[in-house]
């Protein structure tokens, strides 16, 4: 069934997605929700296949949890909040009593309390299970096919352990099984520190393929010591421009109320200045949190560094963070805050008559703004700035400098080298997790330890995203005629083309050539469809075959043309040759693979 | 990981649950929702291994779709109401933008749009795509372990033909297939005739594991030449006893409301009288229909052959039926009907006042009734029931005569042998269907036929229980110790105990024996747990691993026991000997069951 689209598919942004849907790899049945045809089915059971082996290998045992949750589970863990009605990532739904169930986006839950109610000592530990399974996110933009789907496989795996070294041994094991897994997909990545986002933990690092249309904007110095997320990365910051003394004063500034305007009318450089910016963040059950950020003024907010901040300083998840506005303050009865005109002293006298919010600002401030001397601010009134002040001048202010500001490209990394920071953009193929007992702890999950005392389990947890990676390796491997699979990927290792099937000699010839490299185990596909040889190419050339035997006009004389996808130049041999050689090419690109 | 109960779980009724429990094979995560842990998943691992390779054989080509379905296109086939809002079974949710979508308890909507979008021509046809996945069911009453869940694992093909004829030929393939499947799985099934059901369609065979706990209840002739589920059986009822003649007549009857007491008083036999129930049908859209069935007094109307003829009669899936009681009949404010005492020809005038249902009878008479040439039956008023009455005294009735009485055990077949029907109990693990072109007529789902001109596609669609078969394989095969698994779907083939680990003999020799069977691709699991024998030994009785191979206090002299987990006795081999025999056997059971 091999069923090909000449047009490029309207709704496809990415190279990769319009293949897959040239291809007839997938087909769309709602947005982000797609069918694995035969083809595309092939490739994921070949990616399996590899991901099995070597969990399997590293000592993880298969297993398959439900996809539907109770609600009651997610309670426990204090995130069904988040993922429901806060960020509401997790489809959600009421059986026929009116329970209500989730659809498992993952799984800590669910293991964590299994694993709590089977296991009972340290001696049966460490165990790690994991499942390949349709996980389902109601993502709020599903795009680019299989990249960001609604309904999409993964493999997670989950590990249990009776303290932190064991947890951390595990994590070495599952990074070496990771690249093992990437390396023999034929998949070049690069391993970046990570946020460990909602799932939470201590370490995480994520394993991204580098491409252009990647969703992640990674970081990576320039001789290879330190590569992050952006969401995670640090850096150490250009020093700020010195700001000749002067005596502290209060300046009008009128219309100079953004960094812009405050540098061109003063003759200033924006790291002179403390940039101000106030977010409302609402928090696990509710509450909402009005917060004060200050930071250098040539410096960006990174908002995932600073969610993360907010939740250590109020121990609770935060479900939404938004920037203050103007309308937000009206709706709350609240009198007009200066923007523009902000310095780190904000009085929490602005918050008095909030009708919902709390009325005190939580303040941050980012090492770059905490380490300037003296500087220009705000002054909390419109058209006014303090020039010269200095943190003293400010008051006793209650707040927590942190680092919060974005790493960028051209930085210095802070490995030893300081070597320069580029960026690039990523395609996250796998993330592995230190989680350590937030889990365990919260699901009342325990083992006997060696003192014979209930224990709280050290937990890792590790993903690999099986349908994105697939379409990575074809964002990775393609060009203008269609996709260039990885020999161990692909959904078949050899094509077989008969030019011309009414002519007996090719026929014959061909069928002879397919059962011959069939019982030998090669992966191999008759085309012998009633099209024309043009035809048939174009589709090999689009579906991306490895390796193409084509079987012509010279068939007569035994003579075969063979072509590796990835090459421009047919060779024509024997038959007998065209054999050997297939057999010599499927094995060592197998074995440069797995090497 | 080897976790096994002690105690009876008190929630398992049926003893291939409790074993599953009691091995730790599952884990129960909410009502009808199970962990497949990873002993469990090699079992189902070992069974999709088996049908992969049969319906390869066969042709199909393995394709996955999604869960998550739009209700678009189960609107379009008309079955959203029925499985939502009817019955209930398919479970519904909304997303973030407010669209409905369903979670997939079955596929014909989905792969009928796509093969439409995909196929043009009757040349690519035939077409069997299938795939093994979880699917999902909001059950009324989930029980029994996987026998019933709202979550389980399923094969589902679907194939598409240019006619009848070669959507028959692939049932027949397909019916071979299961027969095949089945038996390298080590059940032994019964092929019933089956109702359509739900799915609709003509034809459509069930394969059932008898076993007293299953949920059917299926008839089969003595001669085996006819066997069907009941709620699709037919057979040739027992004579009625000749009512003696006698003048027609109305008399008094009172106290005499049901079939028993009007027997014992008048001394008649119930084949002599007309039993009339009256039903309340809710059909798709809403409808009310109000149905009165005829039928002999010794008969029971089998409602699934009910539905099938209302939905029949009035085009459109029937969502509800129930029997109409006096307090519905006062919810329409309608006056009593004399319940007890009606006939066949109750005036639809008693319906004039229905608030909702329609205002007059659809009528049903089973042939039993229909057959009489003269009966007693309800006069329609209280304490009144004609006597020697026939059909014409009744006036013209509009009704439709059918066959909607239960086939029972005892009655004579209707196969040419006229052979004993017996009862039996059956589990259903496969089912079969020749769908037509229900689906495709009303997707509009075409390809252009030899005589190019646009044509729905014939149908056919094959299940198989995959997770239901594994429990089905234990209710079959299991004693007082534990499980005693088919060789073929067997968590391991084999295990070794290592009676004592404290001895070096036992020791090696059990780890040298382990990784002898393990190079020859046994599957083996070496139980090396610091625990006693006894404990051991009964967890691989309970696992219900097939062969056993203990190292004991003999091994400094070579010697060793072997075990069959269905024999009794084992024997005391030299190691060598034990390892030969290993292999005959694990080799012997495999061809058993393939051939």
């Amino acid at each position: 069934m091999l069923v090909t689209l000449r047009d490029i598919p309207a709704d496809a942004e990415i190279i990769s997605h319009q293949l897959l849907l040239r291809g007839g790899y997938i087909k769309r049945v709602t947005a982000g929700v797609y069918a694995y045809m035969p083809l595309m089915w092939k490739v994921i059971q070949k990616i399996t296949n590899i991901v099995r082996e070597e969990l399997n290998n590293a000592g993880c045992l298969e297993t398959l949890l439900p996809q539907l949750h109770p609600s009651d589970l997610w309670k426990e863990s204090g995130r069904w909040e988040g993922y429901t009605a806060g960020e509401g990532i997790m489809f959600h739904l009421k059986d026929r009593q009116g329970r209500e169930l989730g659809l498992g986006p993952t799984h800590e839950e669910v293991i964590t309390k299994i694993i709590g109610e089977v296991l009972n000592s340290y001696k049966q530990l460490p165990v790690n299970l994991y499942q390949i399974q349709t996980k389902f996110r109601d993502e709020i933009r599903p795009r680019f096919g299989l990249m960001r789907g609604r309904e999409f496989i993964m493999k997670d795996a989950y590990s249990f352990h009776k303290n932190k070294a064991c947890l951390v041994q595990s994590y070495e094991k599952m990074n070496d099984a990771y690249e093992k897994i990437f390396k023999r997909c034929g998949l070049h990545t690069v391993k970046v520190d990570a946020d460990s986002g909602a799932i939470g933990g201590a370490a995480s690092q994520e394993f991204m393929v580098t491409a252009n249309s990647g969703e992640d904007l990674i970081l990576i110095s320039e001789d290879g010591t330190y590569s992050a997320n952006q969401e995670k990365a640090i850096s150490i910051p250009e020093k700020a421009v010195p700001l000749k003394n002067g005596t502290p004063t209060t300046k009008e500034t009128k219309e100079q109320c953004s960094i812009e305007t405050l540098c061109v009318n003063n003759n200033l450089h924006a790291s002179q200045i403390i940039k101000v910016v106030l977010f409302l963040s609402i928090l696990e059950g509710g509450e909402e949190i009005p917060i004060l950020v200050s930071t250098r003024g040539d410096q960006e907010i990174n908002e995932v560094k600073l969610i993360n901040e907010i939740s250590k300083e109020k121990k609770k998840a935060v479900l939404n963070i938004s920037q203050i506005t103007s309308d937000k303050l009206i709706s709350q009865g609240l009198n007009c805050i200066p923007f523009g005109y902000i310095g780190p002293d904000l009085s929490d006298s602005f918050l008095n008559n909030a009708s919902t919010w709390e009325r005190k600002f939580t303040r941050f401030t980012d090492h770059t703004a905490a380490n300037l001397n003296h500087f220009v601010c705000g002054a909390n009134k419109i058209d006014l700035h303090h020039f010269y002040f200095n943190w003293e001048l400010l008051g006793k202010l209650k707040h927590k400098t942190v680092d919060i500001r974005k790493a960028r490209a051209g930085e210095h990394s802070i490995s030893k080298s300081k070597s320069n920071l580029i960026e690039k953009r990523g395609i996250e193929v796998g993330h592995i997790f230190q989680l350590g007992r937030k889990y365990s702890e919260a699901l009342d999950s325990k083992f006997t330890n060696e003192s014979g005392l209930k224990e709280a389990f050290w937990m890792g947890c590790y993903g690999i995203g099986i349908s994105r990676l697939a379409q990575a390796a074809i964002e990775q491997s393609n060009d203008k005629n269609g996709i260039i699979w990885p020999l161990s990927i692909a959904p078949f290792e050899v094509v077989i083309i008969i030019a011309n099937l009414k002519d007996n000699f090719q026929k014959d010839l061909g069928e002879k050539l397919y059962s011959y490299l069939k019982n030998k185990n090669i992966d191999v596909l008759l085309d012998d469809r009633e099209e024309r040889a043009g035809v048939k190419f174009k589709d090999a050339d689009l579906i991306g075959i490895p390796i193409r035997i084509t079987v012509g006009r010279n068939a007569s004389e035994d003579k075969v043309e063979l072509k590796k996808r990835s090459d421009i130049e047919a060779l024509v041999l024997s038959s007998e040759e065209v054999l050997k050689r297939t057999f010599e090419e499927v094995s060592s690109q197998k074995q440069v693979l797995s090497n």
